[in-house]
């Protein structure tokens, strides 16, 4: 009988040690040997999995994405409206805020590809991606909220059609959260406070949108 | 006649090699033969104005802070109320900004201090203690905002104080920029758009002051 590997699970394992030599030594000390030492496997095996070392660093900043990404796909996975766009919208905003060490550790892991991706295209085109897609995600929601906040106001229409604000808001409440998930990650304020602060903006927008 | 050397500028000299190896390497490629090599100078010079290594990256770190707030000092030099606090506010935010290739550059350095600063504590202190006088300025930008905003209004006191609200506006149009910044760093938003949502949420301040 063959041995049974779990590709995936070894991948994984090597993009946490990758995470690793990134946290502890920054990007540029990645090499073969560190991360197979990080992850303590032979350095064969890790180039079994990445060929080449720009591919290792490219996965792990992919990786760092889609663990982000998770939720976002449970909720849309069966299609339906969530009952409560509010608590949708505040849920997914929470998410930027990075609370408890781990998730601090891999708040500064981000960082650094954000700081790499100025001078490096192929992380920048991640990242740029992965904003892209961020965005449209929270643009989706701040319409259901402004969709269901109009509907229990007045009837009266204002000028400026719901996708057009959806959109503004959308930017706005994604860069707050971006802002307020640096200060987190640097304990500058607590997680709580920043959870206040985008459910307050959050409340303004369903009031805002009422009064239309 | 003794040699006049220029102190300052060799210490500029140095830190701006470092910047370029934090921004190319990352920060823990910095050694004192690669800082010397990106100056072009020496190694014993280096040695002579940074006897350590973690001094001269805290020193970097520090004056890439007193860059971004010379400007801030000049506002307050002579303790003059500006004649327009909305335009005032507005300047302060869009400082945040990076506009062109250099403060990209800028930027990314800053970026690559702030993920280290989660493992480092004397880094964290330089950018923490930045970001409390950060917020200070802002609070003290924001009230003279609201508060020429309430004369121009009806009379009524509102339940809030002036302080109160300030600080809360402060910390929220801070994070906003810093979230924004992000986003035009990575070429994501350019930096007129950034400026538009700035002083869009500053307006509305004014507005919603008035009101009270």
């Amino acid at each position: 009988m063959p041995k049974i590997v779990d590709h995936a699970a070894r991948r994984t394992e090597i993009v946490h040690g990758l995470w690793l030599v990134i946290y502890t030594r920054g990007i540029d000390a990645v090499t073969f040997r560190s991360v197979a030492e990080a992850a303590g496997i032979s350095i064969g095996r890790v180039q079994h999995y990445f060929p080449s070392r720009e591919g290792l660093i490219l996965e792990g900043c992919r990786q760092l994405v889609a663990g982000a990404e998770l939720e976002e796909v449970e909720v849309n996975e069966d299609g339906a409206d969530p009952a409560d766009p509010i608590a949708a919208l505040s849920e997914f905003l929470h998410a930027f805020i990075p609370e408890g060490e781990a998730m601090r550790v891999g708040a500064s892991v981000w960082f650094t590809y954000i700081a790499k991706a100025v001078g490096d295209s192929s992380i920048a085109e991640v990242i740029v991606d992965t904003d892209r897609r961020t965005e449209e995600a929270a643009v989706r929601r701040v319409e259901r909220v402004l969709t269901q906040a109009s509907r229990s106001g007045p009837a009266d229409h204002s000028a400026r059609s719901v996708a057009e604000e959806a959109a503004e808001c959308a930017v706005r409440l994604v860069a707050l959260a971006k802002g307020l998930a640096q200060e987190v990650m640097l304990e500058v304020r607590t997680p709580e406070t920043a959870y206040g602060i985008l459910d307050a903006e959050i409340e303004h927008l369903g009031e805002a949108a009422a009064r239309n």
